[in-house]
């Protein structure tokens, strides 16, 4: 069999906008096979575009013998489908299409790498191996519709609280700000490298347009092989000026909860569909705040740990620590001596204007206060063993006239993977890049 | 002096929110000077923020000695401003503050490297290699502010039109579309490069979401060194499944009507203030669409050239073409031979379902229908000398239903030159990377 193509045929709806409004009706639907049954002289087919299903009747002797004959289809072919709409109370949604024409745009084998019907799961790789077709499942359906609702609302909030969206560049000139891995890249005869984070970029713009967001990715080259970690991510970078690290805990907190009410106001549907309606619930604001201090003295005291101040704390102690807080939780004033150049030292200089953001045992964000005065910058970056002078272009800015300013950082995948209760975060990217990952 | 530390003063307006309301209101403002003048016992400062300015009146008896003493500033000194809203007519904006006390967070050398009042343009590399400061020039903010509608707008109208906002990876595995150069990037051991287009992956994600759209940055290692060429741009990236090349010439001309209307709208103030208000209006539509073949016999015809069919258009040609035609038009029908292997081939071959969005002599946009059918991709692959086994996991896609699919892609920072009447497409970034480049 030829393909059909698609001529003047356009789609009048998707499988949202057919409601009972439209009975009588004829309407053209265009997607792909999710499901069919063939039961002789009565065929079904479960037809899915972006935004769901629909159920296709075919019944011999209703419908005319090549629409009968057409239907042979296999999962996942791509067909449009024009028809009239019908209340039918056994199928889903308590509609059907009584199909007049059909074209098969597009077949498949009949055995598809994966199973697309959802009765089973196939392994992560084999489903990453083929993306573009597992994204067509329901499951990854509900997770990326709630993703898109996160971004709009990650972008509603900040709009309304005075930030501007900023983009800084990818490729940098310098590999100076330490603690992540990074890309080397030739740039012409120069070597360059992938920008581990916007970091300095967003405190410069912070001098320009007081507050501002990127949302963007960073690049790590970590050898980590964990259901954790991405060697490409997106990050939402945040930085406000003339405000404290107090200012950012409120700011922060009220993000995350706009966003997670809004995915609850917007994506109840796909939210329920993983079932996770009732484990990604409005959390409490404020959130608890505690010190370092406080946390590895219960850390230490309840779990028998041994930190010691200025230490980092361990995956076993946060996941200790993550059962009896299972919520989202400040851990603010680290020691200084843990934390980078750019962050600003406490009254009491053994600590630092730094917290996370956890999310039980997972860190979610880091953020802080920054040192805005030029010579206690230039003295930082020398204390921790760096190069000022690689700094040169970024100590520049602040001869004029940088502002107090603090911020965070915050994984997005990560916490995608939170809010769909996902057991890999390769799980919430689209095409996850991972050391052993380059395609597709 | 010593510097002052924010201590508990929090902002209580932006400029902008200094109405007449808040007249004999104490708040707090807080920016950079953009100018001061001192009369002896009278000094005024314009206090620049992210939105606009407000005059600081300090008059000797009417402020205190300690305020009157500490206004001693300079340009671009980041400072705070506690004091009471007055009505004054001659003061820009017929408001004046009367500081009752000031903080100096952070001061400047006597001599900035570029000029910030506005009264001389400093050369542009100068600017460039000052960038954060230069960004606060009345200019600069305009033209981002501008930018920042341009944004949103694009989101808002793609929103309303059913697209899903979609994420493709910046670190690829083969160097296989082809046409521009790539960066290499070593991915741990393997060599990899940083992504010039989201083409095949927004190809891919159309037969998921049906339509997708992508703001990114996409990479070119051409060592171009002119006013329209960057190493690292941002592209909107369009993908719609179910449609004809004729639905992309539709949907594009009412984005960018879209986009102008709004930047109207909501940013006449900015644009105005680069006097682009007359030059960037909203254009008619539906385009003008020409064939290619058309435009070539006007070009040798009208201006005496000698293009063949399935010859590029020179630069030079288009600058003629540009001079008839200023605002924006289609070039439709490109020969096939001259298209890349995803373009669709027209019903005579020669021809390719592809088109060109000019604007004057300026390409803004390149797009079309694509090939979606598995044999005639790997043939045209191959076809173009390219090896269809590099496109192997992309190729398994096309297995799998992919639909009819359409898109374009267009240079965002390419227009925003277009729209504010910039010289330089480097103006139109933030932190533009070129050949010469790599800092700030």
């Amino acid at each position: 069999m030829t393909l059909d193509s698609l001529g003047n045929w356009r789609k009048t709806h998707f499988t949202k906008d057919i409601t009972s409004a439209l009975v009588g009706k004829e309407i053209i639907l265009g997607g792909w096979v999710r499901n069919f049954r063939d039961l002789g002289g009565l065929k079904f087919i479960s037809l899915q575009d972006k935004y769901g299903e629909r159920q296709i009747t075919i019944k011999k002797g209703v419908v005319s013998d090549d629409v009968f004959d057409k239907t042979k289809v296999g999962y996942q072919y791509c067909i449009m489908v024009k028809g009239i709409v019908k209340i039918f109370k056994k199928a889903p949604g308590g509609i059907e299409i009584i199909p007049s024409e059909v074209k098969i745009l597009n077949k498949t084998p009949e055995k598809l790498p994966i199973d697309m019907t959802g009765e089973t799961i196939s392994e992560l790789d084999l489903r990453l191996n083929n993306r573009a077709l597992d994204l067509r499942s329901l499951k990854n359906q509900a997770v990326f519709d709630i993703r898109g609702e996160m971004f709009r609302s990650i972008r509603r909030f900040l709009f309304d609280h005075d930030f501007t969206e900023v983009t800084t560049p990818k490729i940098i000139g310098t590999a100076t700000e330490g603690g992540t891995e990074l890309f080397p890249i030739m740039f012409f005869e120069r070597e360059a490298f992938l920008t581990q984070s916007a970091q300095l970029y967003k405190e410069q713009l912070s001098g320009v347009y007081e507050r501002v967001f990127e949302i963007s990715d960073c690049f790590r080259a970590e050898k980590h092989r964990t259901k954790r970690h991405l060697c490409e991510i997106l990050i939402l970078d945040v930085e406000m000026a003339f405000v404290s690290m107090d200012d950012i805990l409120t700011i922060l907190e009220k993000l995350v909860y706009n966003v997670i009410k809004d995915i609850r106001e917007h994506k109840m549907g796909p939210l329920k569909f993983i079932e996770m309606e009732n484990t990604t619930i409005l959390p409490e604001i404020p959130f608890p705040r505690f010190q370092y201090e406080e946390i590895i003295e219960l850390i230490n005291n309840k779990y028998g740990f041994n930190i010691e101040f200025g230490e980092d704390i361990s995956t076993e102690a946060y996941r200790k620590l993550g059962k009896d807080f299972p919520g989202y939780y400040y851990i603010n004033n680290w020691p200084m001596s843990i934390k980078p150049f750019y962050i600003m030292p406490s009254k009491n200089t053994k600590y630092s204007e730094s917290f996370d953001l956890q999310k039980g045992m997972l860190e979610l964000t880091s953020g802080g206060a920054r040192v805005h005065n030029k010579k206690q910058l230039m003295d930082a970056i020398e204390t921790k063993g760096l190069n000022s002078a690689s700094f040169k272009s970024h100590l520049n800015v602040f001869d004029y006239g940088m502002p107090p300013h603090a911020g965070f950082g915050l994984g997005l995948d990560r916490w995608l993977t939170m809010i769909c209760g996902l057991n890999d975060i390769r799980e919430a990217v689209m095409y996850p890049r991972t050391p052993d990952r380059l395609t597709p």
